[in-house]
């Protein structure tokens, strides 16, 4: 494997998104003796399955009773990797042009450009990001005041926190980040918590202890500062009654959406975010451009990794019909060599 | 897990061969908490896997960069056995008839019946046998002096033996048994075997050594004996000329032939040999009846297992809708618990 960074490259296939269908795509385009490159916007390849759960058991991989998600993405890499895949991570893919000699051009954002003979989108949810509220000029603070995530937890030592939302990631920043705050203010909607009990159960001693002090039901209703730092964040009962709370950062935890990006401007037919395919060679409307795993849609369509990986396998079968015109693929499948033959 | 025998038994879905394709059916109906009942020809679950290769490497089983074939077989069963599916082995589903309820009655040849809400066909490439070398009165030898594989060795000691075929089964038998045999005529259509170098070295050493006498360029062309007892293999070389080879046994490696058996009967559309289906559902052309993995054919379809895992996944949603249409499916893909919501 190599990772390379803005550079001209030219492929067989360009795979985008190095989630585990997107990995499993290199494997079976190896298998038929097409290379690949492979974009991902992540740092490091797994998508979901390594930015988001990587310990979380999954028990509908074929063959696995069940499978942290991390393992399966490290498992996936090894099969890919005798195929020599180039990497390039941190990037988007934001431009996808057909040329004139009917293969594709694509560029990413940061600047490198690859040459392919086809296009394989195993995007997934396509980018996600976190879901923003709807507070007049939060974007300002970003970056500075208000957080959709965690990186650095030395930033808030001694500062007072809001902390916004009812889910695993906002009760447990808040009982991570009591220790070293100076007042964490917990915000939700409902006095109920959509986390696991035990974190509850310790939010809700640090509550007791006064280190965190729950304000339900309140939701979010402004923000109050000089557009880079934060003075206080407003919140409103259902009742419309407010409380203005003095804070130095929101940090807000209302899950992610998922957006296509730069793939919803690429001519490809589309249904409900999702792009549309021929269930059985996974082309979208473009031929040459393959859509498969979680952002494909055809009629029944399952989002399980499993029926990823099948999608994979007729993309890359369909992809080498386009790639190798000239030459018939002698297929054997995978068992077919057990059964002796005089 | 229960092993039943002759018997009468009620389920959502029966599930029509115990392959790799078939047992993950069985997981993916369990996680839509329906029953299913599995019925297989063969003695174990696992069909070519276990019968004929359990010790073959398999290599594009997504997430195993390499699995032997039992291995794989050994997890699939283990990832089906939290849904206790009842096994029916060493039997074939003879009958499979549409009753006016709209449910399937199935009836095995050892008389199980089943009644079944749905039928999923996951029955490989069919009953398979071995191809039986066209001469005139053989069926009248098979069980006694002709055999297509070796189940008790000692059998043959101190026999003459005729071994036809030029493959692994034929050069491994060959090596096998010279040590017990009073003499094997070794005969193939061509003096090239293809088998192991390794297995064809030590043939050639046998025969070098007289244990083995090497009768190629030569094929069967009759048998002679009384009906029960063999008395001569008579050979014959592609000038016509002729050759009569005094022999105990005759032992043919012609490899296996596919056939549908039964299921040619049940009304189901085909297409040369294979089950036509709906690829996005896996449906045949009978409602209610299912066909996956290698026995099913679409447009474009690939006979990979991890495609037949895709059809089991999707013949099992579809199934669902007709084994409980007044309860809609809340479908959450295996992924989607690790995206934190607030």
């Amino acid at each position: 494997m190599s990772t390379a960074t803005s550079s001209t490259h030219t492929t067989d296939v360009c795979i985008i998104g190095a989630g585990p269908v997107g990995l499993f795509a290199v494997f079976e385009l190896g298998m038929l003796k097409l290379s690949a490159h492979i974009v991902d916007a992540l740092p490091e390849v797994g998508g979901q399955c390594t930015a988001l759960y990587p310990e979380k058991p999954i028990y509908d991989i074929p063959g696995f009773p069940a499978i942290d998600a991390q393992d399966l993405i490290t498992n996936l890499k090894a099969q890919a990797a005798p195929f020599s895949p180039t990497y390039h991570l941190n990037q988007q893919v934001t431009h996808l042009k057909k040329r004139d000699d009917g293969r594709f051009d694509l560029i990413t954002s940061t600047g490198t450009h690859i040459n392919a003979g086809a296009v394989m989108i195993a995007a997934g949810c396509g980018a996600f990001g976190p879901n923003r509220p709807p507070l007049d000029g939060i974007e300002a603070y970003e970056g500075s005041a208000v957080h959709y995530m965690v990186t650095q937890k030395d930033q808030f030592a001694g500062k007072t926190l809001v902390i916004a939302g009812g889910g695993d990631s906002a009760v447990d920043w808040a009982v991570a980040l009591a220790p070293i705050a100076k007042k964490i203010y917990m915000v939700h909607r409902r006095d109920k918590f959509r986390a696991m009990p035990e974190s509850v159960e310790k939010m809700n001693a640090l509550a007791a202890e006064g280190r965190i002090e729950m304000v339900v039901p309140y939701q979010l209703s402004a923000l109050h500062g000089d557009g880079k730092t934060l003075e206080s964040v407003e919140v409103a009962a259902l009742d419309g009654s407010k409380l203005s709370l003095k804070a130095d950062h929101l940090l807000a935890f209302f899950g992610l959406s998922m957006e296509l990006g730069p793939i919803a401007e690429w001519g490809l037919g589309l249904h409900l975010s999702h792009i549309t395919t021929n269930p059985t060679t996974s082309e979208t409307s473009v031929p040459g451009i393959f859509a498969i795993g979680d952002i494909a849609t055809y009629a029944h369509k399952l989002k399980l990794i499993l029926c990823g990986f099948s999608e994979a396998a007729m993309a890359a079968h369909a992809a080498y019909k386009i790639l190798r015109p000239d030459v018939p693929l002698h297929f054997e499948y995978s068992t077919s060599k057990g059964v002796k033959a005089a």
